[in-house]
């Protein structure tokens, strides 16, 4: 029996795949992991580094020693040596490419002249290809014995130099005639991508290509890989995670990150959220004399930045999502806009109704309930323009919607919701 | 030249796929589609249809008359029949099945065993099958005939009455001897998809075969279809935009959906909303004493709650996703819980000090610098247990988490930074 504590590789955990082992070791607590990782072959750790998301690698490969580090770096593959690069300091990644065998050195070099977000540096190279001058019954007699790797749905001619000439649909293997050159049956398919298109955008293009994979080529036309439509499910998945996580005001972070490392990330959404909460405190300190003498209005107000806050959140959603799979531009803004204004007027008259009701009721008070349904309906109809302009001003400002967007809105709706309502207070109670 | 609002559809998008025709249906408003959609030739609408998201589906097909519709279910594959029904009222729905080939309707009635959440309803029939019994020579010969579908990677053997035996795989045809029976060369392999599967993890587990497709049986083991790599993508993003739209408080809905639809939808979040700004508003009125006395009090309490707000909320994502990936379970639940709290806590102590200290400056009140300080950090590690507990307590009584898990927050991070920061200011300054 076990100790607690110790952990127990049940036998089944030997046909675990790479992706498989990763989950297990980003849902273990920091201890737990390492006690895991010294029970693995050495041959398994690379794939299984690579699998992880970045921060999770990141804190594992922290709790390595150099030199458990450099054994995984030598029995890794190029592609999965370069996503472990990425988590290394500098220094310990300069040393270790200098050990490696001249081709692995020679991959890892090329995928480095890109950076993080291209398709040149998770280009895949598990790729079937042939020269052109070799005969198709040759090549047949090639994959018989090599196999075709996952994932493969053409095998790609190159050239003496290795630039892409064309690929053969594995269709066209069933039907050609032993003796020709490949060049006869190869197609000449405009369907590449470059190695420095953005990830993202080289998932959609294989996603809606109908290919399993798509060539991908340097800027001198020479054949790096292959990108998989599995390698577009992996950048979905990271992009749609770090998205979310962004919604909910945290870096894509490992489960189990150091608390230290945790709280510095942390801190800096907290800090930004202080700015904004100090700036409605300021227009709220504007109207000290009407909030000392109408104490009432102290307990509403939270209720008017609110409502405000949900009806932009609900436009800035929607536009966010708009911009990033690209359906939103120029054209079609204006429309949105007026449906996103009409739609929250609607909402906007329909509680503020049910909230002048019940303040009339709670205070028996009708200036009251008048002021804040004035106010609940203006602060919900500038909290969805601001939905769409803030999102639309950040994207062209270059920077990411999803990220600052809601802090923002939400300073917005807090300064014009407060400013409306105790302005108009102040106007007509004092 | 096209005179404003006419439609224009350039020579290049007669080579468009049905995805790319759905992405543009997506993004135009509502007056725009229906022109759109008669320039369309009959057989393209049914695949553009069902590439569309199901919103954009629905306001689309309620745009046509029942004729219309009709003339796009004659020409629609039995799949894409199954994703226009899912958006038709259930009398139209069944008429149409009535009309269809007894071959569609036994497929679409096959199809309609299953819930929205099933494999089983999106099977994808676009499948290569072999009967026991041919010869290797005759499947290869039928191959360069009838070609591999796209995202091919075997070929399914069943028996005469449709049961699922086998697969062969593509590379084990370039290499099998030409007189032998399908059944010699056939792997009997697990790894196949029950139709009454969740379709997630249907994607899942796609995903992580390594494969480019698996078969999908129903219950008395008859081959029903397949699903493939590209259908887990399909299925993956709809899974993550539903996840962001309700994070951001809204449905998964259309661009441009009918504002009285989208008012309806949206109306529901605002009035959860307003539930819980008004428990916000009853705590507050319970101070209205202090709140007369120090006005200051007003100006200041919205940090509190807002503080609490982000770290809760930070807590919940990382939670939400750990459940939603099943990387969370009992077994870790206390070591996140202790790791989150203690970031909550250096946080607030963190913030906390700044707070007080602008507080000192502002008011020159070092009471009310104490108790606000002290506010904040009860309030934060308060909000990081209420992140992990509110979440993991919805999972267990089936709720989805990503649902209510922000709102049913925002309450207790509301209710519990006011009561701590006024109640202690009444206790002390009163």
């Amino acid at each position: 029996r076990l100790q607690e504590g110790q952990i127990a590789v049940p036998i089944i955990a030997r046909e675990f795949s790479s992706e498989d082992w990763a989950f297990i070791f980003e849902g273990l607590p920091k201890q737990l992991r390492l006690e895991l990782w010294q029970t693995l072959s050495e041959d398994k750790k690379s794939p299984i580094l690579a699998a992880m998301r970045d921060d999770s690698r990141e804190q594992l490969v922290s709790l390595l020693s150099a030199e458990n580090i450099e054994d995984v770096a030598r029995s890794s593959s190029a592609e999965h040596l370069v996503e472990i690069l990425d988590v290394l300091p500098n220094k310990i990644a300069k040393s270790l490419i200098q050990k490696l065998t001249p081709e692995d050195t020679g991959l890892v070099e090329e995928a480095l002249n890109y950076n993080d977000e291209q398709l040149g540096r998770y280009v895949n190279h598990e790729v079937s290809t042939v020269s052109k001058g070799i005969l198709t019954k040759d090549l047949l007699q090639e994959i018989k014995v090599e196999k075709l790797p996952p994932y493969t749905d053409s095998v790609l001619v190159i050239d003496e130099s290795g630039h892409y000439l064309g690929q053969i649909d594995i269709n066209l293997l069933f039907d050609c005639d032993d003796g020709q050159d490949v060049m006869q049956v190869a197609e000449f398919s405009d369907h590449v991508l470059a190695a420095d298109l953005d990830l993202f955008e080289a998932s959609e293009a294989v996603k809606s290509s109908g290919r399993s994979m798509l060539p991908v080529i340097n800027n001198q036309g020479k054949l790096l890989g292959r990108f998989s439509i599995k390698d577009a499910i992996d950048v979905y998945q990271e992009y749609y995670e770090s998205q979310m996580s962004h919604m909910g005001r945290v870096s894509d972070e490992d489960l189990f990150a150091p608390v230290f490392t945790s709280s510095r990330r942390r801190a800096v959404w907290l800090g930004i959220n202080l700015v904004t909460a100090f700036a409605a405190s300021i227009v709220i300190g504007l109207f000290d004399k009407v909030l000392a003498e109408v104490v009432t209005l102290a307990v509403l107000m939270p209720i008017v930045a609110s409502m405000g806050g949900i009806t932009g959140s609900q436009t800035l959603t929607l536009t966010i999502r708009g911009l990033a799979t690209g359906q939103l531009a120029k054209s079609n803004l204006q429309a949105l806009g007026n449906k996103e204004v009409l739609v929250a007027f609607f909402n906007g008259l329909l509680w503020a109704a049910v909230i002048s009701f019940i303040t009339s009721i709670w205070f028996e008070n009708n200036a009251l309930s008048a002021i804040i349904a004035f106010a609940v309906v203006l602060n919900m109809v500038i909290a969805a323009i601001a939905g769409i302009a803030i999102p639309v001003l950040l994207d062209k400002m270059g920077i990411d919607p999803a990220l600052a967007g809601s802090v923002i809105l939400t300073t917005v709706t807090d300064v014009v919701g407060f400013f409306v309502f105790l302005g108009s207070a102040s106007l007509l109670l004092l």
